[in-house]
This record gives structure tokens, C-alpha cells and sequence, in this order.
């Protein structure tokens, strides 16, 4: 595949790579003595020399060949006597909309950590406003040096006929991505149910990637190891980052997968299954690593792929081994290894001068040979986006919300009914069916904060008059107050639940008028408000202050009575539609085994 | 790069993939039991199963899982119990020219020892007839199985103004050839001060590559491990299988090339690098394996690919990594691993069942899914081919060759006088320049048999009459006799040479009436004759005859006094003026390191 993703192609630059690797032009930069990792050959070459022109390297000055006939006056000289110059990292997988921040403001918050490319899949975004949302992050992701690849959302909505989104992506557009220079591939292909089924329009979306010679990228979370993940390869998806165990990553990579290992914010899969992978001496150059979704908290705080490169070493891995996994095995599953994945000759100059390899401590980070980002701060300046209206206005639920809103009419007299709810799981995304008996009172169901049953209620926010809401019950918050959020996957409609209808409507009602995020009321007051008004998904402002706006949310949960690790991940996934087992959307529950709605009442 | 070299492409068969690994639909073919060689995790799975489907695999059964769901009455059951099976094998880099024989006449002779994929280099037939030329060679590629995968030769003519060749291939025709179906690359790129030089056309050439997202294949051979490397990897050169020693190995790794590592029939490279390299303990996995020359009676003899993969594991390599090298690692260099490489779901059903992994015995090979071979036998019969006559008819001397042709006239007493010989090497390429003194009779300088000093001379044998010819002498052959023959690099011109003109004429004369090949003549007698019609480089006939005939010619050059080894590969680079260093073309004597003409007389 033809990288769209270098500052010159190698056929326009060519001429001046050779005169310069000869001394016949002097170089743009020229880095000195570094300890150069040799991702080709899994070595560390010592004082190495590595000159760079037109945003490539032109020349590598090893086993005691030096640089110096590459320099000249207008020569930028590096030293880095005691630091090691490693490719730059690239994350095959992961969602921008994670980090709440837009893209741009994402690459200011990853490129000082030592990443130079990410394959991002939009499927949030895509899930609110479709393709022409796709477009607009990727306009501002084209503003800053980072190497944004896009790979089409494939499972836009992920599921038909139980919730109503804001946008859909089909086959026929799928096939009219392949043509965007953005584009490298095919994002996670979730429907394997669709795959193994083979629904027309998810197997044609697979077929229109293969045309277009990209690969189609996977997500299998199936029990079966046996004939569903045959079919599944076979069908012509080549990578997977959803696996527990080494046992699985061990399957997938048998059939040929590649396999990308993910150590995310909320999904830490290394410890796993890494050290047996280690152990086992199997073949790991079709390993790559990911983080899938990195919050904005853990990129201020933690890192980025550096964060991922530090557990693979903790876990036993040589670290020359785990880089080749984010950069010269990334590179080659995406066909990108004639332009990225080694700091070589004619490859793009995208290069990290760590201080360490067990703390991978970016001191200097390059991009097409320009230094973009040094000691934890990006070099490269970006003016806030200005987003097209149509993606920040969209809080469209066509009603004001208000206590009265959230009464829900049964036909019972008061007492007590028993009705299905969502019981969540401490750290995991599963859930399971509840019944529960919850008070009525005045003809309507009520909730019973005292024995941790929140009434809950999904609002579409995508088709304003015309939208319908649901009503559900969950256990295992513990709150007392109200929650709401418009990151809620897939649909990303607006999530609310709590012990009381004025709080709820008092938290529903603040996202609707700040364009969406996440809010934590409590007796009439707001404790916390992360305003993401871009698609309700991210901010218009800077990755640290979004991260303190989510630390106070998290303070805030805590001050409403819950003690679960990441509540907001947990509530995030309550209308998950496609993992087990019972969800909320704005149509109902759903059984997400069956796909079948159910009632809220049992009796 | 998509692969047109597949039955179906998976974009047309995946839906029935699907079905089959699920029992929906019965397999084509199922190999049980086997022992698989799984190149992607380097493992040998016992007691694997394999559907295939559409030509492609889609289902493995592994860890006690069958294929008996896929079996339905019409799918053919093989019982693999004690065989290993593994990818079908790649040569990465090769000229069909060196075996003798016509492309499908070379398939039938190497699918059977497991070669399914070739990447294919025409440039000698490219030098007699050009683009026609190669396109028939295709045309008759496409009768068999064998993957036959075309790199454009990039140096046709091999050098500018010291030879006439037979055809001349630039830059825009490199780009034409990029759009045919079966490219895969440029051919070898052995021009490589023209890269150093930025020549336009040979810039070009490569820049037309990139262009087309196909790999530029290489050939570098100067000692210059530092800039002159950097230099032409930097231009987009991505491999080269012209290494000597494991210094050069490591250092063309190191610059991120693929290093085809070699063993042909006369270039044996593996035992001056591959011990070191398997001690070393580099990554491998941008190493792959090629032949360059298979001569025909190496392919009858001793195999093709097998007989890579022996020499590898008696050298010290594990029989899994060696097949990494001429599968998976091949096709990815290719960029066509979705497709070939290894043995996994929606791959083609390329194919070997060996009995052992040190002997490499093929028992069973299938291609797309067909067996294609058994027991060292081809099960696939393709009539002759009729070449076109303009591949047939290509001794164009415009002359009948006599002993007086031969006279070469001096402005000298009779006597003895002082000229420029060519002194070769026995089992090398380079040549070295001598000074040596001929008699001069009648106003002639003559050969001087007793003294090892042979009269050569070569003919242009494209143009007809208007056609040079020139004169040289020679020595370290040692013969009795005349030789001549028309496999000469890189012009192919009618190379004669022997201790009489007599001989020489009768020589030169049966090569232009038959159309080429390699004559041995002594006392004017025809001792061995071996004829190659098609563009004086291939036969028509069957490989096992012409290894035959070119044994009773190698015979012949041991009654005639020469005991070098592979005389006529010694004698087929005499013209060869891009090697080191004097060289006899039809122009007279160029001296291949300054590349310029060099009179015959030194006084």
C-alpha cells in the first residue's frame, strides 16, 4: 500500500537520499552517537550516525563510519552520546474519541511520549455523525505531524433493530473510503456474528477492503477457538486485538492473524497472556501491541505506547523485541514497511531518542526528520479546532427533561412489582439480568437507592421529536444521586440513572444544554461536569484540563457512595448491545445474546 | 499488492470459506493427520487437519479438532498420518533462462521438489528480444500451475556503448510491464553506479516501482558496505541476493533490506555466511532463500528449492526457520502474505507434504488447492509450446562463419607480439587482465594452444549484417579444440574461442544454423552439441534431455584438456562487462571497472 502519510514519496526524494548518503549535499539533520535499535536485525548498534533529508534517512553511519560528510553549515547536529534511537511507535488499534480529546489535541498529548503513528478507528464519531464526521476529525488530524491512519468503521450502528443512532456506514461507503489517502484499512470488523453468518453487507464491507488491497481488521471475542475463528480468518480478517488469554493469542496467531497485544486504560490484556508468550519462544513478529482506548488521564499521566512498552519489559519482555511489535511488525501488517517501522535508509526519518529501554523515556521524538516534540512537550502548536457546527450540536432530544420525565406509568397498585434490571460487574464490561422488586408509588415505578436500585433511562438524543426513550433498572452502583453521559457505546445516546427524578432530570438536562459529556448531580447540586460538546464525545479543550474535569467526576462518584474501579467505563457499556448480557437502549432492554428485546416487567 | 496469481480471489470465495470451516458445505479436499509446519508462531502441530475450499484453505484442525465436518461425498480425503505439511516454496529470486529450458517446461521440472511460487527475472531473454520476449515467455508460464511471477529486468542493456545487444528495455517500459497482471516487481537491479550516479533512466526505473506500490529487487556487489550501501537502499532497493560472507548479510539487514540468501547451481553462498549467521542469533525474518541459477541438470539431479532447504539444515539452520525463509517471509516481502506464505485460513491452498524435514522429500504438492505433483512426479502435462518465430530465430549474423573469419590481420613481422588476454578464474566471475605474447604468422596473431592462449572472439548475433564482431585471447581454459556458445552475458552474442580457426569456424557455424546454444568441437569433429533454439538461451525439448546434452558437452570439456569446474559458466560471463575486469564483447576488449574499450595490441 502506497503510505500517503510521508512529508515527500521516496520516488520525488530519491535523487537527493543518494547524493547525500555519498557526501555529494549536505543533510537537514544529522543525529550523532546514538545507540541505534536495529528493529531489522534485533540488535543495538553502538555510536551510530543517522543523517536525514527531505524527511528520510539518507545515510546510517555504523561500525565506526561516522556522518560527518553529511554535514554542512545549514546542517542541524544532534548529539546523542548515551541516548538510544529507536523507530517511532505506532498503535495499531485505538479510538481517539477515548482520549475526549479531538484529534490534534490527542497527537499534542501522544507525540512527546514517543508515538509518531496511530491506526485510529473512528466508530464512535461514525456512530453519532457518519462519514461526514469521519471527515471533519480527520481535517484536524491532517493539522499536526502525528500519522493519523484511518481505518473505516465497519460495525456502524453495531447492531440493527434494537437502538436508534445518529449515522450508519454501509458497504458502498466503505468502498468509497478505501479511496481517502487517510485510509489504510478496514476497522475492527465486531460482527462476527455477521462474518459467520455471512450477512451480505458485513461480508461485503470485508470484500471492498480486500478489492482495494487494505486489510481488514478484527475483533473476535468468541469462546470458539475451533471453526468460528476459521471462518473468521477465512473470511479475510487478518488481525485481532480481543484476546484473554495466551491460549487464544496462540489460536489466532496459528491461523495466521496477526495478534495486537492491548494494554489499554481500562482493558490491562498484557499481564495475561504476555509472560507465557515470552516463555513459550513462539515466533512474535506478528505481535504488534495496542492500547484501543487510552483515557485522558492515563496519556497525562501515564503515556501512550511508552506506557505499553514499560509493561511489556515489567512483564519479561527484551525490549528490543517489544519495539519491533509497535514499529516494524505495525508497519508490515499494514503494508507500510517500505516507508515505516526502522530507522534505515529511505525510510521516512520518524525516530525516538529514548534516555532508557526499561523506562522508554522520550527525550527527542522526529517526525518525517522533524523534531516535534522534546523532554515531554510537543514542539508543534496547534489553534483550537474549529468544528463544524454539525458536530456540536448534537444533543438533539426534541424535549426538556424534567423530573415528570422520568415517571414510569405501571398499571399496578402500589406496593412493590418485581422488574428485570442490569446487574454490572465490578471492572468488567459483561452484566447480568437481575430481578429486582422496586416500589410503586403513585401508579409508577420508582427506584430504591437504600438497596442499590437506580432507575435508569436512555434517551435518543440523535433524532430530536422523533426519538424515542427507555426505561430500565440497575444494581450495583450504589450511588445515591444521578448520573448521566452521552458516551454511552454504541449508540452514544444519553445515559441517565438515579435514586431520585429531580437529580436525574436536573444531570440529563445540563448535558443537553452543554452539548454532552458526563455529569455527577447530587441533591439538586452538580459535583462535576466533563463537557465533551464534539459529537458528546470530546472536548474542544486541552487534554490536562479534561483529564483534572474526569479526575473530579471520578472524586464525585465517590462521593455519591461508589466504590467500583472506573464507574464511568462501567456505565459506558450499559447500552452495549453486543456484549452479554442484558442492556439499556432507547428503545428497551435487550438480550444481547439473543438480540431479542425484553420487558421490564416481570410479572 | 493484490495477487492475481491465486485460483479465486478471496474477495469472490470467502462466503463459501466461511460455510465450509463451519460444516455447512463440504471441503474440495481434506489432508488429514499431518504434521503442520506452522510458519507464522515457528511450531510443528501434530494431528492437523486442513479443508480446502475454492483453492484455499478453510479450515485447520488443530489441538484434536478434525475436519471430518467438512468431509462430504464428493471432497477427496488424504491421509497425511507421518507427513509434514507445509507452505509450497518460493524462490525470491531466479532466471527460468539458466535451466535451459522453457518456462513451463521448467515448471514441470521443479513442482514437483515443492516450489509452487517463483519471482522470476527474464533478463537475459529480455536482452534478445525484449518486452516480446518476455511476454512470450509468459504466455507459456500460464500454461502451469507454478506461480510464475514476473520482476521486470531493469538492466537491459546491462551497460550503455560497449555491446550491442538483441533489445533494450527503459524506464517507460518498466512502467508499462507494472500494469500487467503478472508483475510483482523490477528484477534486479544490478546497475547500481547508475543508482550511485543518479542515472535518469535508472532512477527512474526505480522511481516507476515505487510508484506502482511494487518492490524494487536488487544486486549489489561493490565492496562498499557504508555509503555506497546506504546510498542504493536509500534510492528503493529493498533486497539483494548478492552476498558473500555474513559481514555483508548483516550489514544489508541492518540497512532493512531482505537478503535472498544463495545456493545455485553455481553460486554456492550458503556455506560462506549462513553458519554464522544461524550462530549469530539475528532476526531471520527478513532473510528468504533463492537459487539465481538452476542449471538443468541440477534440477534433475539434485531439486530446486529442496535442495536450498538441505544445505540450509546441513548447515546448521532448523528446518522451520529455512522454511520461513522460502514462504512466509518471501510472500511478505512481496506484499503478497494475505494470499501465500503459510498454511492458514483463506490462504491459498499451496501445498508440501514431506516425508522428512531434513531430506525434504515432496511426496505430495498441491498448488491452489489441485495436486499438482506426487512422488517427484508432475501429475500436470503441457503440450510443447510453439514459440513464435521471432523467439526461435534469433542468429542473425548476416555472415557465413569460415577459418579465414577468424584471421586477425597485424601490422607485424612475423614473430611474436604483446596483447591484452583475458585470464579467468577457476569458480569465480572475476577475470583478471594478462599480458601475454602470441606468434604473429603471415601477418596474423595466432592462438598458441600449447601455451594455454585460445583465440576468442565475439559476434554480434543481432544485427545481422550490419553486426560487429571482435577479437581477444584467452587463457586458463587449457583446451584442444573450440568452443562456442550463445549463453553469454549480458548481450548473448556468439562467443567462440580454441587453439584453431578451423575448429572455431565449424563452431561458430553449427550454433548459427541450429539457433544457439553450446557447442564443444575438436580435430573438426562435433563432439557435443547442445541446442538452444529459443533466443539461443532455452530449448524446446524436455529438461531431462538437456541435462543430458549438457553433461556429453561437459564430458567433452574434459576430453579436450579443461578441468575447471562448470567450464561453461566460466566461459558464459567471459562477456560479461559489468564484473571485474577485462571483458570481450562484440566491440573488442572493455574494461569493466573504468568501463571503457581497451585495444587488443599492449606494444
Amino acid at each position: 500500500m502506497i503510505n500517503k502519510f510521508c512529508k515527500v514519496p521516496l520516488w520525488e526524494c530519491n535523487d537527493r537520499l543518494v547524493r547525500v548518503a555519498q557526501g555529494e549535499e549536505p543533510a537537514d539533520t544529522v543525529i550523532r552517537h546514538a545507540r541505534l535499535v536495529s528493529v531489522t536485525t534485533h540488535e543495538i548498534l553502538e555510536d551510530a550516525d543517522i543523517a536525514i533529508a527531505s524527511g528520510r534517512v539518507a545515510y546510517l553511519g555504523l561500525e565506526g563510519h561516522t556522518a560527518e560528510h553529511c554535514i554542512g553549515e545549514a546542517t542541524t547536529v544532534i548529539d546523542a552520546h548515551g541516548l538510544y534511537a529507536a523507530p517511532g511507535l505506532i498503535d495499531t488499534h485505538m479510538h481517539i474519541e477515548s482520549s475526549m480529546v479531538g484529534p490534534s489535541e490527542f497527537a499534542r498529548g501522544v507525540v512527546p511520549h514517543g508515538t509518531v503513528g496511530v491506526y485510529a478507528d473512528p466508530h464512535e464519531v461514525a456512530n453519532v455523525r457518519g462519514l461526514a464526521g469521519v471527515r471533519a476529525m480527520w481535517d484536524d488530524a491532517g493539522r499536526t505531524p502525528l500519522k493519523t491512519m484511518l481505518t473505516t468503521p465497519s460495525c456502524v450502528p453495531a447492531t440493527r433493530g434494537v437502538e436508534d443512532t445518529g449515522s450508519s456506514i454501509d458497504a458502498a461507503q466503505v468502498a468509497e473510503t478505501m479511496m481517502w489517502d487517510e485510509t489504510v484499512g478496514l476497522g475492527e470488523m465486531m460482527n462476527f456474528p455477521g462474518i459467520l453468518g455471512c450477512d451480505k453487507n458485513t461480508m461485503d464491507e470485508v470484500r471492498e477492503t480486500l478489492k482495494a488491497d487494505r486489510p481488514v481488521t478484527g475483533h473476535y471475542v468468541a469462546p470458539d477457538m475451533d471453526r468460528g475463528l476459521c471462518a473468521y480468518v477465512a473470511a479475510g480478517v487478518t488481525s485481532c486485538h480481543e484476546s484473554g488469554t495466551f491460549d487464544e493469542v496462540l489460536a489466532k496467531l496459528r491461523m495466521g492473524m496477526y495478534v495486537q497485544l492491548r494494554q489499554g486504560s481500562a482493558w490491562l490484556n498484557l499481564p495475561g497472556y504476555l509472560p507465557q508468550l515470552v516463555a513459550s519462544g513462539v515466533d512474535t513478529s506478528r505481535c504488534l501491541l495496542c492500547t484501543d482506548d487510552s483515557h485522558p488521564h492515563t496519556i497525562v499521566s501515564d503515556g501512550h505506547m511508552d506506557r505499553v512498552l514499560r509493561e511489556c519489559v515489567r512483564l519479561g519482555l527484551d525490549p528490543v523485541t517489544a519495539l519491533q511489535m509497535c514499529t516494524i511488525n505495525a508497519a508490515t501488517y499494514l503494508g507500510l514497511g517500505l516507508d515505516m517501522g526502522s530507522v534505515t535508509p529511505g525510510k521516512c526519518a520518524d525516530i525516538v531518542l529514548f534516555g532508557d529501554l526499561g523506562a522508554f523515556d522520550a527525550r527527542m521524538v522526529f517526525i518525517d526528520g522533524d523534531l516535534v516534540a522534546q523532554d515531554g512537550e510537543a514542539l508543534f502548536e496547534v489553534e483550537p479546532y474549529q468544528w463544524p457546527r454539525f458536530m456540536t450540536n448534537t444533543m438533539n432530544l426534541g424535549m426538556r427533561v424534567t423530573p415528570e420525565t422520568f415517571r414510569i406509568p405501571v398499571d399496578k397498585p402500589d406496593g412493590k412489582c418485581k422488574v428485570r434490571a442490569i446487574s454490572v460487574i465490578s471492572g468488567d464490561t459483561l452484566t447480568h439480568e437481575a430481578a429486582v422488586e422496586v416500589p410503586v408509588v403513585d401508579g409508577a415505578l420508582c427506584a430504591d437507592g437504600e438497596r442499590d436500585i437506580l432507575k435508569a433511562c436512555v434517551f435518543d438524543r440523535h433524532h430530536g421529536a422523533a426519538g424515542t426513550h427507555a426505561f430500565g433498572f440497575v444494581t450495583g452502583f450504589g450511588i445515591h444521586g444521578a448520573l448521566a453521559q452521552t458516551v454511552s457505546h454504541d449508540a452514544h445516546n444519553l445515559l441517565v440513572m438515579g435514586d431520585n427524578d429531580e437529580d436525574m432530570a436536573l444531570a440529563a438536562q445540563t448535558l443537553a444544554e452543554c452539548g454532552g459529556g458526563e455529569v455527577a448531580v447530587m441533591d439538586g447540586q452538580v459535583l462535576a461536569l466533563v463537557e465533551l460538546p464534539v459529537c458528546g464525545l470530546m472536548s474542544d479543550g486541552r487534554i490536562e484540563e479534561v483529564a483534572a474535569q474526569v479526575g473530579r467526576a471520578e472524586e464525585a462518584w465517590k462521593t455519591m457512595g461508589c466504590d467500583l474501579p472506573s464507574p464511568f467505563m462501567t456505565m459506558g457499556v450499559m447500552s452495549l448491545a453486543v456484549v452479554p448480557n442484558l442492556r439499556l437502549t432507547n428503545r428497551g432492554y435487550v438480550n444481547a445474546v439473543t438480540f431479542e428485546q425484553e420487558p421490564l416487567l416481570l410479572e
